[in-house]
């Protein structure tokens, strides 16, 4: 074996300045191609496999720093004529395995064809392959975003070291003398320690044997790092929480930091709902009674903590091994959580008491994981668009490319981000809770027995359907058996999206929304109720399977339009800010875009006109944005940075939006083509009617009215 | 008035590098002399004074950045023609009081000739006093150390500063907003919070009207400064805690930030005495209790904080008014107060725990000052040389001086620092408790009724003394009156010192410490005791007034010989470092070095032989150097650069320490001769005695074994 000729380079933090040097290599040095990052270069030969990755930028973890004993830096080589490349790679160029590998694969195993990269040293050219240890948890596989390999480069890093033993002649102290080894192996310039280790560094150093793990945190851009945790001897694991707490579920991921395998996940309601629905509902408790702040803040906490001990139980982990959170919310979850008095946030100007990222240990809010376990929270846009919306961005990263893209999640709250690399701008739009199935009359939230896909024959005009829990259409064989379970209770958000839509493109009702009342001859699903008219989409009967009698009103219809209106308004003031007619790719982030179909989001009007194909559900992309800022503190600096650029619309300030929103409130617009739509659907033909020439159609006033109220209801 | 023609410079902390920048000034611009600082400049018609001060780098303290309302940076002009300096300074040379400076006159009164600087403008050549409002505290004024003027670069910053208010178009939250402010105005470049202040942050923005006070916190090298508490309007007020602890006693100064006046000062006893008298008996105690350590530590923290109700109450400062503090304490109490067992310092190799400075929250150790208080202790020079020896250092300043300076800090424990400029060496020795009256017959604690003086009449042998608690000498009139209320009780550590080396003096003893029983047949004051001889230093009485008899015993002797032979000793392995015959000055650090004569320390052979008017007593130097700490950041830097840089010198494991030992145990020393004493006292003719010829005279193998038992003692 030819003797290496380079020198060690210590295992660094990944992204560190350090790590991305190359060091001198000569053209005719052995060529190494590392996948899936893709990234090349030439190594002389002996150089560790390792080192070399640490040269490109290629991130391999290593706890025990070089010394074979943790395991966590295994690569493969990939074998084979990799033409495009000019790689011929084998494992005859890749050194065989040392006494400490040998060593290592007999005590701990090693998978087949897996090798150290801290101790395979490079012979020639090769294709090594860095595994990435995802799993999809099975819990989450709708939620496509958590499939996604995250590159880590984690704000804690674990790092083994050897400190010298106490000596009469140089009496530093046992922390000083581990601090000198951290910063000499590791690098690390600056460093301090949480205070709750200084009595215990003696003990954890004898008991190690003077060998010791340190957890280093080490976020921002401060050239300060701190040791969180120690324990003695190799400690190979660290576990991190991802948390997205919504109004209505609070979700959670529990992720090695050391593998980026999701352990667990799971999810839990708010118990906040107690004090209220909605936010504002929250709010409005918080400014009636005197422990309103703190009773709200004790119970989300309680949630998050019960969370935790289920994702432990889940993965098998223990809550001292988990060494940093990241939390993201609206800007109400996000105060409420932090102990801070949302009132502000309830009225102009709204205003924020923290908007940058917040950076705490878990102690400071008693989230008991690890003693020195941090806490990271994502920045908040605006008073209405918070760290969710942030993590949202981060997420699917309309920043980091070229095309006009739309997101929209519709949650409790309803927040739209716009933008491309050039310019990004977000706002919330008082969508109301119409699209969960509230102050719908048949309407629920989306749960078992409740309709969820409805299809209206143009001719007949009669219904079919299809409700959560059951693969039947109801005219199919056996829908009766198959829903016996659960009943046909009510309609949910998806379901009354697809019923509306169907009911326009059936010719049901007009594009003013306006339930045609002359058809109630030709059909007995168009009944007159008062002075309007409703569609009936399914009888009532005492059986259990088949539940109550479940029809949609003008004022249904009414509620839908206000909605979508005012979702629609607040994407038109982005547009216009962004000097665009039209976007290129669409985004529903949230449960409720993952059940929505597209194109009846576009029937009506929801969304602006966009190819059918480019637009998507992208699940709880909170969730995977506060994924991703765990795993890398890259995110969390692109996240903050982004945030402080993007442009945020006040939709309640901006005077164009009333127009916005009395246009919008026709299906799909009053004004506003949709070509691309058109060409997918056949979209009824407008007709021009006069505006009180047909009962129950709204006056431009009304309209008006209308968009106050929907506003004030959000605000 | 000439118009300003400067930029205005904000007032940034003292020491950064922007303060010190010259303005670009021109060779007819008007020349001004800071002092007592002595720093100079010249400065464009119209600079406000402040500015030129913070220009030159003087430290004038600005709470309200400018605005002339906190009336912190007072200056006076000095009138007359200063023709060493080329200045004729006057009135006329600066602009006459504003109507700001007149506001706060009329509001808050301004002293006569006093300005404030910030308003004042230079117009002409001035020479400016910028006084420095330090009181001498009645119960510090033994205590010179504590008199002196210590230059003001404080950690804690205090910083008025006027935030926008919340704007729905721009809407970042109001930590954010008070961040840039703070930024803006004060120069800060990284600024983060105490996680506390977050849920307060909007009540104290709206308490204060959008205006409000940040102690900012900056210390160590790191480009991060934290928010540690806030308070609503202009807040003017900042204190800080100086606190020496130690094994016996435990002193205190509560210490203006803003303008570095000792508001307080106060001490009360260790209550871990109960738990053992000297430092390895309360080490031995946590050996043996599972709660030893914890007790320790709970005692420890309940004295500290009952003292820092004491000076709350004698300073009438509030304790949420105290923002930082400096603690410095020998390596035992230094771990016991941190919480971290002392038992490894017990024995070798006596390893630390912590050696380097320790920055935390006060809170961290449960200390109740203001929240977000943050707390100093510097660094441990060795296991047995503590952060007490370092702020001694600190004070007295070898390493700031050409002369070689010895400093002897005799305490509880002795620690011996030694150097100049170029090194300094540090050790402690193993001197034992006789200088502080404990194993001595007569011995007691210095207090009122002690003997702290003692005279022999070399011809009749009579002695006379002066105890603590009066002014007369025992042979004067009315001396049993003035004892009346305390007695004579025996005889304290400065009263053991004079009286053996008196009796050596006296021919009484020989050099080798020997009581010479032939005198016996020339006195009745030399008496035998069994197969030694004593001195009779006072007959004992049943009056109260004069109280027990008080002899000298040959043991006594010996436990003396055996102390200052250990320091000594010790002393010479320093001197042995740096390659030094003499001392060129010494300083007795501590209470007992308050009160000896140091010419009868050294005809004792204590210390080495030096001018005896370089030799000083220099009070509470730990005390002196804690406050140093408190009140500039840079004299932190300072000693821990330094600490890291002195060579530490464990006296056990020194080969010649044992020869050093033997030959100090005569008086003044076997083999060193003390010329600079002889010229000031008249010693005795140097007797050549045979070794084994006198009754009592220890031989060499003798005085080893000695040497042996004190170390074991004191280890």
């Amino acid at each position: 074996m030819v003797a290496a000729a380079v020198a060690v380079v210590r295992p660094g933090w990944a992204g560190d300045k350090r790590a991305i040097v190359n060091s001198p290599a000569n053209i005719t040095d052995p060529l190494v191609l590392f996948m899936p990052s893709g990234k090349r270069g030439r190594f002389p030969v002996g150089t560790p496999v390792l080192d070399a990755a640490r040269q490109l930028g290629v991130y391999v973890e290593s706890v025990c720093g070089g010394r074979a004993t943790c395991g966590r830096c295994q690569v493969e080589v990939q074998e084979g004529n990799f033409a495009k490349h000019k790689i011929v790679s084998s494992n005859d160029h890749i050194s065989p395995k040392g006494p400490k590998e040998e060593r290592y694969e007999r005590v701990r195993g090693l998978p087949e064809r897996r090798r150290l990269s801290c101790s395979a040293q490079i012979l020639g050219d090769l294709v090594i392959d860095v595994p990435q240890d995802t799993v999809i948890n099975a819990q989450t596989i709708r939620k496509d975003a958590d499939t996604r390999v995250i590159a880590r480069d984690t704000a804690i890093r674990m790092c083994y070291v050897e400190i010298e033993e106490p000596d009469m002649h140089n009496p530093s102290g046992d922390l000083d003398r581990l601090k000198i080894a951290l910063m000499k192996d590791w690098g690390f310039k600056n460093l301090e320690f949480d205070f709750y280790l200084l009595p215990q560094v003696q003990g954890i150093l004898r008991k190690g044997n003077w060998t010791a793990t340190a957890a280093i945190h080490k976020d921002a851009d401060s050239d300060i790092a701190r040791v969180i945790a120690l324990w003695p001897g190799l400690k190979n694991e660290a576990y991190g929480l991802a948390c997205d707490i919504g109004s209505t579920t609070i979700a959670m991921h529990l992720v090695s930091l050391l593998s980026g395998r999701v352990a667990a996940s799971s999810g839990t309601s708010n118990p906040q709902i107690r004090f209220g629905e909605d936010l504002m509902s929250r709010v409005s408790y918080v400014m009636m009674n005197p422990d309103g702040r703190e009773g709200m803040t004790v119970a989300v906490r309680e949630a998050i903590s019960s969370l935790v001990d289920k994702v432990c139980a889940e993965g098998n982990v223990q809550r001292n091994d988990i060494l940093d959170s990241v939390f993201v919310g609206n800007p109400i979850m996000h105060h409420l959580f932090l102990g801070i008095d949302p009132t502000e946030l309830g009225g102009a100007p709204f205003a924020l008491a923290v908007s940058g990222a917040v950076r705490i240990k878990a102690s400071d809010i008693g989230l008991k994981l690890n003693q020195g376990a941090r806490l990271y929270m994502l920045p908040c846009i605006a008073g209405h668009v918070g760290a969710d919306a942030a993590a949202v961005t981060l997420s699917e990263g309309p920043h980091r490319q070229d095309e006009m893209m739309l997101i929209v999640d519709v949650g409790t709250n309803a927040e739209i981000v716009l933008g491309n690399r050039a310019r990004v701008v977000a706002a919330s739009s008082p969508t109301g809770p119409a699209f969960e199935g509230a102050e719908i009359s048949g309407g629920q939230r989306a749960a078992p027995g409740a309709i969820e896909r409805v299809r209206i024959d143009p001719e007949t005009l009669e219904p079919k359907y299809r409700v959560i829990g059951s693969e039947l259409w109801s005219d199919e064989p056996g829908f009766l058996d198959s829903v016996q379970a659960t009943g046909v209770t009510g309609i949910c958000g998806s379901g009354i999206i697809e019923i509306v839509a169907e009911m326009y493109l059936a010719g049901i009702i007009s594009e003013d929304g306006v339930v045609d009342g002359s058809l109630s001859a030709r059909s007995p699903r168009v009944v007159a109720n008062g002075r309007t008219f409703s569609y009936v989409l399914k009888e009532g009967s005492a059986s259990k399977e088949d539940g109550p009698k479940i029809t949609i009103t003008q004022t249904d219809v009414r509620a839908i339009q206000l909605a979508k209106a005012a979702l629609y308004a607040g994407t038109k003031l982005l547009m216009e800010k962004q000097n665009t007619e039209h976007v290129d790719r669409i985004h529903f982030a949230g449960a409720f875009g993952s059940f929505i179909d597209p194109k009846y989001a576009m029937v009506l009007g929801l969304i602006p006109d966009c190819d059918l194909d480019k637009v998507s559900a992208v699940g709880n992309a909170a969730g995977a944005g506060a994924r991703m800022a765990l795993l890398n503190r890259g995110y969390r600096r692109e996240i903050e940075e982004t945030v402080s650029q993007i442009e945020k619309i006040e939709t309640a300030l901006e005077p164009k939006f009333q127009e916005h929103f009395v246009y919008a409130m026709a299906l799909p617009n009053k004004v506003d083509p949709f070509p691309k739509l058109s060409a997918a659907v056949k979209l009824p033909p407008r007709k021009t009617v006069s505006e009180d020439g047909v009962a129950g159609a709204a006056t431009p006033r009304r309209r008006s009215r209308e968009g106050h109220a929907a506003r004030r209801g959000r605000e």
